[in-house]
């Protein structure tokens, strides 16, 4: 008998108290899919109640369809099934923007399920017979002086990672020499030998000239990559930078489909490109941007913030690709994110990262977790409703 | 005293049965602003549920905050403060995809109320000194059959329509033959002199072979453009597809940012380029592209399948330019879009459309129309109500 989609349901789970930071642990939306006696879980990277709603939205048109449309009822056996339930949301949700984020946490469970059935880690399922153990980065953001971030680093180096990436906070928004100190004492405590990696959060916008204004001090502490100085879709600005020399650039977390990463690496000429599967579609998305950078000479990295389910769900699309060498790795989780994977992804002894050799993600929900931080959530159109929290 | 924002308020409508067809005239996402004793009226071209939902969600962190955060309680009283509140929508809701479909059409709003305010249309606002007529082109999906499309085409001339689109239907999905049959009856039903147009719908993805198939037989009819051959994203489709000759290209509908119109510009050499005031980020996103279309050389042109609010707002940011001649007109419209503006915009005896030398949009919504089509909803949060359509 084929299996089928039975259901679809998103947990929206929140710390008690969301500080206006650049911390985007502090919030969680769980994907659960289950068919038959599967189940399969995921999480979207996204702006919790828009998503819920994208899954059960009423029609508009033909081409606005709720995502959920093109789940529920969908045989799912192979990998090919995904792939087709992956292109008919794309198709039938065209103008409903939000359902990109939406079909990310829905694919990632679907890749899980399907490995939980098949017995197989998702990295085997998309055709990689190993999986290769990454350099973590110890992924931060900037202390609010050098000091601060002297202290930060030196505690990273302490814990064994051997790369560390800072960003956010003031940087970019002083002086360059500002800038220029922050880096230093990132450069410091980290210790000479260590990847030291910056993200500036879009912080220029479409500024090239402000972004040029913090290469000398970028290459004087010999920083491996600056991320995103500007916009997901300022294309010609990563384009003028990247032609300057220097810093390579790294970007593609904010991209929601995989043409978007593609013209960062084809137009934007960014060094690394970073893809969170979370908000890309997927898996499925995430791997034509890891077989698109290697064809071109581009290394691939994940983007994750939060959980270990999403570790591990950023991880399987190039894990067994080994001149992919880095990963980021989250530190500085909220409780919620920290215990919301059945056990913790941690380093091994040697620094390096490592994903379980187990059937799926390897990993899933502590649901003690879930129930703690759970939100309900109720939508009503006309006084019908079209969305309440399930029971978990 | 300085004039602030009250209230932002979305009212989703909808036809009584919404049918699977390319037909975005069965829904509506209709937007109120009020700054005191001032109101501007705006509409979000997108999935009604998930806009609002944008509007009103919790914060995530501090890159994904509810569009409301940085509208409510903000100054209005000139041009400068909605590029103020623009600018501040984009950096806090940076990681909240649907955002720029809510930004839409609040900007809109934003720019009717301010044209309310001063006693000026909005293209004054924008700096343009007048408004010229344009050449409305009937909008419209193909027939069924080739007969369907001729008697379609042949009412649309009759009408008084000098230029007619016929789009989506089965074009593209069958063989190049029926394509060109269906072409052929298009050009025989519009007459020689008629300007035809026609739209793939995103028919072929990323596929340019496919597209390249059919460029003879829409040579053959002397079609003036092609739109949406591929998805708004495949910049190398549309540049393949641009460099082989023959036919202009057009799209952009489905851009929801300034950056997705340049790029198909200047990377996907379109001739034409259609922006949706209700998706792009409103008049103000608009409005650049519209200059940055004037210095590359490419004509603008509106995308507009809803009401006659809609088509004022998409009309503002370039009727000040002559050269930019034609203008969608959809011709097929549900009652609710048809009935949702105070008035309609008819083509004037000369066949020319010309928008209402009125403040604002010139247009307001017909309440009594709305209220016939109001859908009620609500959303709740761990039992607190974050949104519920407010009373009209």
């Amino acid at each position: 008998m084929t299996r089928t989609i039975d259901a679809v349901d998103f947990f929206f789970l929140a710390m008690p108290v969301i500080e206006p930071v650049a911390d985007g642990s502090q919030d969680a939306l769980l994907v659960r899919v289950q068919a038959g006696d599967a189940v399969g879980w995921g999480e979207c990277e996204s702006s919790p109640l828009p998503t819920i709603a994208a899954l059960v939205t009423p029609m508009s048109h033909s081409a606005c369809h709720p995502v959920s449309a093109s789940v529920l009822g969908q045989p799912i056996e192979r990998p090919e099934d995904i792939l087709r339930i992956h292109q008919a949301v794309r198709e039938n949700s065209l103008d409903l923007l939000q359902a990109d984020h939406a079909l990310s946490g829905i694919d990632v469970a679907l890749w899980d399920l399907l490995g939980q059935v098949r017995g197989e880690p998702v990295y085997r399922l998309l055709g990689e017979p190993r999986a290769y153990p990454k350099i973590p980065y110890a992924s931060v953001l900037f202390g609010e002086t050098p000091a601060e971030t002297y202290t930060k680093a030196k505690t990273i180096r302490a814990q064994g990672f051997r790369a560390a990436k800072f960003g956010w906070g003031s940087f970019g928004r002083g002086s360059v020499q500002e800038d220029a100190d922050l880096l230093a004492a990132a450069r410091e405590g980290l210790g000479a030998e260590g990847i030291l990696l910056v993200d500036a959060g879009t912080v220029w916008g479409h500024d090239v000239a402000s972004a040029q204004a913090r290469m000398d001090a970028l290459r004087a502490q010999r920083v491996t990559w600056l991320e995103e100085p500007f916009y997901t879709g300022a294309l010609e600005a990563y384009q003028a930078l990247a032609g300057s020399g220097g810093v390579a650039l790294a970007a593609g977390e904010g991209a929601h489909n995989e043409d978007h990463a593609q013209h960062l690496i084809d137009y934007g000429r960014v060094g690394y490109i970073q893809i969170d599967t979370g908000r890309i579609g997927g898996i499925t998305s995430a791997r034509r941007v890891v077989l698109h950078a290697q064809r071109r000479g581009v290394q691939y990295v994940n983007h994750t913030f939060t959980s270990a389910l999403a570790l591990s769900a950023s991880l399987q699309p190039y894990v067994g690709i080994e001149a992919f060498e880095l990963c980021e790795y989250p530190t500085e989780l909220k409780p919620l994110a920290r215990d919301l994977a059945s056990a913790p992804l941690l380093p091994d002894a040697d620094g390096m990262l490592r994903i379980p050799d187990a059937p799926g993600l390897g990993l899933e929900p502590n649901l003690e977790t879930v129930r703690r931080y759970l939100q309900d959530v109720e939508m009503r159109v006309q006084g019908r409703v079209v969305y309440k929290t399930p029971a978990i």
